[in-house]
């Protein structure tokens, strides 16, 4: 189970990527998993939530647009975007946002 | 299954609903259900995305600040967040962010 993101005082940035998958897995599975790792070592990542339940929603948080840039522009992600397009994603939308204000329980 | 948003072109708003449930649905399936109905109905509403595995993540859509704050303040939106403290959630986030940018497939 994915945890809640612990992530600081706004102001940062989420990516929020909503998609639908394609049937069957075509390397998917392994592909995400390397993302998550890859994404998690990248300058200026702040946290990653994800969540499938037909519709996949995944929120990943980022200190500046400059990050969330060069984390789209990083090679082996190209590759993966590349596949997405292509094999593993009926539809998707990528909205790029500010977080202003952060509350918890 | 839910759907992907089909919100208008940038800017607007995303409230961000990170949750961990409790055990068992204490009436929760039904209030969920009325409350996305009920924001539906709001002014300002642009659209809402969900999934739940293990972690739950909806993403409502708005026009305004204005608009998300008239929803914070709707009585029984209030009542449901109320409820949500006492008895649906083990933990959760709320994040306000305005989405600046926009892709799709």
């Amino acid at each position: 189970m994915s945890d809640i993101a612990n992530t600081p005082e706004p102001p940062y940035y989420a990516v929020i990527f909503s998609s639908h998958r394609t049937e069957g897995d075509h390397g998917y599975g392994a592909m995400a998993e390397r993302m998550v790792a890859l994404a998690a070592s990248q300058p200026g990542f702040l946290g990653i939530e994800s969540a499938r339940e037909g519709l996949g929603i995944t929120v990943s948080y980022w200190e500046s647009l400059e990050a969330i840039k060069n984390w789209k522009r990083h090679a082996e992600h190209r590759e993966a975007q590349r596949l997405g397009h292509e094999r593993w994603y009926a539809d998707f939308r990528v909205r790029i946002a500010k977080v202003e204000r952060e509350y918890g329980m």
